[in-house]
């Protein structure tokens, strides 16, 4: 489900008034009559998997509430180029000023899904899952993990507080693997699960022998994670990481992970390219 | 100059808010003694243009104001892959709970900066310059365009309202070239200037007729962009647009255009992968 | 046209929190009926020009949303002394409770309209045209550009960042008036003008060898004046400031500048005086 | 004393950044250098009283916390041609982006508390007080009740809810003076005064007979003020008020009444010209 | 009445942003299918005072606008336990994700009015009133205050800005109670009242000397209470203080004090249990 | 550790302007001489434990930055009657107007850390944990949550979006206990755990033969709580809710639950009784 209207609605608005600044649009009320109507669609330049369509439509509503807006597409669809995703009529003013906003929302976050989905498919038929991590666009973490699900990925923590993730610079500081688990299991609410980062299978012994939910085998070649999962044997959740790419994703999902974590599918995806055709 | 600490503030605090939730850094408070302290540097990754230095440390500032925060290098600075950029040290807990904020700020200002560079190099040698556009990822504007100065680029308009830039639609519902151009100086402030879009020789003309500050001629084949520019024989300048890449860039410099515009390097730019290095 | 609601709504909450505070219209709830129900009128207690119809009225709605608001006249008309220009029913306490903020709003931005309005008459058959400053209240100041549109004045800069204009301080820290406005133009992106106040009339003449697209002739004599804009002749926008009062306007635009700024119709102008009559 | 910095901070930094925008001061940027350094002074532009020193150097402050910041005279004081009111040393970036903003707070505040001591001077010599109204500038109302208090005039309410005032209206729809007071003091709590609006001195002879801690003598005529005086006899504090200038306000104190309001020294009030003179 | 929706509203959303956080309420999503739809009803599990009807719908309305909400008991009545005070109905979703929210304020609110109805009651028979404190939760002071009304309480200051309450260590501060007392009315706005703190009747006879609107006794026995009231002899009213219990008000409101004050009734007054019966 | 500064400050803020107003403490500011000073601790009046001592403190430093703060005794610890938590000197303006609002943070933290440690230390003996719930004050609930811990609870959720717990609702609507552990478990993510609330031994059978992390038992009684936990048999953490009071917390401990949650520890814990003793 799309993230609630109260949650989504503050990103909007600022992303609007970033634009509109203090004057507002100034080029359309000089140039357009106050009374003039537009028919628009918003049209895919490419094909991907569309997210953020109550967010993109939200930016025209706020800026003019008398606008009809019809979504055409759901998020989450695969979408051709050429297809039209939205139709939005009314005063054109309101459909010139909020365009570029809801468009800016609305491509980002397809090229997000439409990222997930080209690593997803080319792990199909593995059982790894693709998951995204903290490394989102500051301020659009909400919006980012949604497009993530859209593209058939699974979101990994939302933050810092949700989850415990134990990275080497925490076992460094804590003592070694052993420690740093009993120390985190002894702080964990029963609802926290914990993670740890290893980097060898020495590592990942250790771990298993204080037990953990998930290990997370960080930049190792295929043929030492499949030592790992086979070490694991189901004891935890397993999570590759470490550049993954449409190109090697294959090759670790084939040493039968569980999760393959990308950050690049949040903070390097190209957008998906959309924009807003007018019949005026 | 960086953008004033006044302006970039907000967007820091919003971005470590959104990662440390309600709880902080669970796993860091569970883990890391209280009074362990460390060294840490942050470290390019790859080669490119550092931007958003001093965006990154004050997200270490805001979460512990008793870190030790020292840039190496300077914004706008081209770095090597393995330079360190900055040292932070103090309280290791501070350190690791602002860690990923800054440098989800740090990687995606100086991609946006690299990716300029890039374009910049690749027209090198000819008069036109890199201008950025309004797309732009929501509530970091300011940011991206201060990364885009330091990639070599220009800055277009920052929002609506500060310039007037008319597009094919504001044309077609203004009824024209002209009517449109005439209305929108009737209008403009002194101290505002126009720009009008233009997709063919025609509509150039007529626009030179009229007068303008700034001509965009989109997506136009090198050959009509030679021809457009030559039309314009300086009256105006003028900004090519559409599709452009390094690959692309060079030859619409060619065509003598003043400016040419890339939605990409703010759109869909990678990021700059930096990250932290800890000596505990 | 009106600025938008997006922008103009978060001033009117702060406004009509601030007067109501923690427990609200404690008069209104202690003795007028929840039940009673007015219809009231906003009526000019002096002539002008009334500006701020949208601002008023959403003050009212954000009290009450379910009182009827019909606005009688538009902003920008001129208004006589015991014209209504609102009509508001519904129930008594909402009108009440609302009607100190929506009047404070509309009789200040009214007065500004008006302030412009009277210097715009003074120099009617001139070209001049009357421009506002910075010199705005600290919060107001789309508002009050919007008001000073309405009275027949133009626009100067929204602020720092939407225009360059170099005053007296700047040309003495950068070094002269070549110097700076050199320094001026390699920074200004493409869609930035330049405005340059000078004091004499040789520093008029490096400027506009230098080249410059407005001239901001600060208190000059109507005779020095004269002779600057003949000797500008066309190469760049000439405005002239200093004390400007409905007195002295008409000897200014005689001078032949084309912009007369004023800082008084935003800082100083007495409002207009509206109020509130209630049908009970 | 001056507003707690807790409480004014959020209202300059509101008036900073609609000064700065997204882009800040792109003038001062671009032609004056980083390191250029400033002496700079705030000179009073004409003779009147000082109010909100504290807020305008907060502006400097925010803008450049590393400026040095020197107060010369008090808010309150009467300051005369020339004078200096204070010193600001530092960054001359600093100094020239935050002058606009501090000088906008500053004269405004001065103009407000000038304004009132011109009101209250006129009334020397009587026991009447100059007060305030809640017809302030939206948003400023902390800053100029206290501009009020420096010219040597006391604070009417600061909201509708500390303290009943009752009005024409209420009495109309509440069913009379009798009904109406009798109400309001069944709902005030304990440290809750209340006054009344009286237009007639039949209504005022009403008031007193239930009893009322203050009356509001709207547009009365001097002899009606002086036989209502009579006939309050101590009994509540009178108040007058109705179109008050520095030329009718003695007529009005000889009346013998206790407070004289006046809308006016903040909705009209002209500001304090004060500029900024920099040693380059 | 309750406190108008735009003060209201701002506590409601931080309630719900803080227990929704980024992800929203992911059990929901999970396993409720988006069409299914419920009846609710919020029933009272024990008997008490309602309050906070319109702040609890409000919290569904936020999460869902399309959910139908009517209220079946009004603020302040006395309700029995199995007692419905509200029907909700519409898509589950919303009713889930808000319900917790909503009676956390609806159950907090409650407990307070039921406190103060206790207490109330406890003195029903005497001319004494319950009033509350400033020791309310913050945040939440306009709710809480409004509870204590709805209880039968009265209030007292909102904040330390509507009226003076000398205490103890201002007296010690200011030089004894005289010279106290005549500092705060010689600062004292016409519409500010003053409440004194006495420890000992020697006190009480000084400040009765001077002159003040009300005396807060102060954790005295009832025999000197009632010593008390007979000194001040309606020339000010009277509160009493001090670990006021249902047990120990009849015994202080019977030595003829004005007012009771309880800061228990807000800060340390039991929830009143409401839950949210779902017919599926 | 103490939640950071960073997520804190905005509680505090938040409560002293609440308290401040528009005016702020206008009774301190006409009777304390500016240049005052005062030696202050801040004592408690009861026994309890300590907590939020750094949000206390930090309203003292917010309203005057100049203030001495010197914390005496740690968060959490035990403190008794009449013991000196924190000493703060300085300007004895800043101290009384601060003062309540540290106050009212202070002894309500306490009070929930108290009241979790009456109910820790009455199972102490047993393996089970007090754990609390979302039934925390709205705006409130890291700092609540903070307590809980400092009394020696540990947290459960902080909100909806960190972990399922599907109650009865959720298992009518979505058909059945097994249907909804599936679709639960389908859409967690993998550092997310899943509790169930069961009201019956049969629906534990169920849920443990399809797995779950934890399950709730909702006010069972001792007896059964003891089969319930002998069937789960170390499958799932056992919690047990429903009413729980220091009285009958060792029964329900008895029965060998791993977790007790109590909803009245934050909703109905009374506060601790702390003030400030001035040395004037």
């Amino acid at each position: 489900m799309s993230p609630l209207r109260l949650i989504v609605e503050p990103v909007v608005r600022v992303a609007l008034l970033e634009d509109l600044g203090r004057a507002g649009d100034i080029t359309t009320e000089a140039v357009v009559p106050a009374e003039a109507t537009v028919e628009a669609e918003i049209v895919a330049r490419q094909p991907g998997v569309l997210a953020g369509i109550d967010a993109g439509l939200l930016a025209f509503e706020l800026v003019d509430p008398a606008l009809r807006l019809e979504p055409i597409c759901k998020d989450g669809a695969r979408i051709s180029r050429g297809e039209t995703v939205a139709r939005i009529s009314g005063r054109a003013r309101g459909v010139l000023s909020a365009e570029r906003t809801a468009l800016n929302l609305l491509s980002r976050m397809s090229g997000v899904a439409t990222a997930t989905r080209g690593l997803a498919d080319a792990i199909a038929g593995y059982k790894a899952k693709i998951v995204c991590t903290r490394k989102t666009t500051p301020g659009l973490r909400t919006l980012e993990k949604y497009a993530v699900r859209l593209g058939g990925g699974a979101n990994h923590r939302f933050g810092l507080d949700d989850a415990m993730l134990i990275k080497d610079n925490h076992i460094a500081l804590a003592g070694g693997v052993r420690a740093t688990l009993e120390r985190a299991r002894r702080h964990a609410g029963h609802l926290i699960k914990i993670e740890l980062e290893v980097d060898t299978l020495d590592q990942l012994a250790e771990a298993l022998e204080v037990g953990v939910d998930a290990v997370l085998l960080d930049n190792m070649a295929p043929e030492t994670l499949r030592r790992a999962v086979a070490m694991v044997d189901g004891r935890a959740v397993t999570e590759a990481s470490g550049r993954i790419s449409p190109e090697t994703a294959a090759a670790v999902a084939a040493a039968g992970v569980d999760l393959i974590s990308s950050g690049w599918i949040t903070h390097s995806a190209p957008i998906l390219d959309l924009g807003l055709d007018i019949a005026t």
